[in-house]
């Protein structure tokens, strides 16, 4: 798929490896303590957005739309760091979390514990 | 899509939301300190698999097959525990690693920091 244009520094964006539909899954996590909070995606318009305005910004599935985090719920996520992996298909993201990081309420979207039985 | 048959507990798998293709992203984190260490994908089977043995598995996208860490490189991973998020398209891995985690032989895979300008 082209990618559509963004402002995103083109030596970022040609070490990007994007999903199907252009998209790149971000790993949030706490900069204090080191805490997943979250996991949420970004076109290159989001990372570009996030790495010059300092505020975590995705693409909604649901909605079709750049998120500016906290934008509505004022749980912001100010971005202390950012990192990409080996593979240039996982974004990291460490961040000041402004209250709740999950819409539901908790601190973290990771509550569901799953069994693990070895 | 059709959900290929697995061995995953029923009630796990009605509350996974799968992308497209049947995945979902896994963060791995060392039990330890916290520290990502890597994103992988699974599917129903390879979660199945991750909760009964204790031993991290994934599907891998580039070879189409089941993958089991650290089977070749002997860098495993002992799951201690495990999590969904609240919307359910989202595996948290705590795991023990052997070794690095990264198959470039750094600890974790997130080693190429991204210039945050605000």
């Amino acid at each position: 798929m082209a990618v559509p244009e963004s402002g995103l520094d083109p030596a970022i964006a040609a070490r990007l490896k994007r999903s199907a539909d252009g998209l790149v899954p971000a790993v949030v996590r706490r900069h204090d303590d080191g805490e997943v909070l979250m996991l949420a995606w970004m076109n290159d318009e989001a990372l570009h957005r996030t790495l010059t305005t300092g505020r975590a910004t995705y693409w909604s599935r649901s909605r079709q739309e750049l998120w500016v985090k906290g934008e509505t719920s004022g749980h912001r996520q100010h971005v202390k760091a950012a990192a990409l992996d080996c593979d240039g298909d996982t974004i990291l993201l460490t961040v000041e979390q402004v209250g709740p990081a999950c819409h539901t309420g908790t601190p973290t979207c990771f509550t569901d514990e799953l069994p693990v039985r070895a």
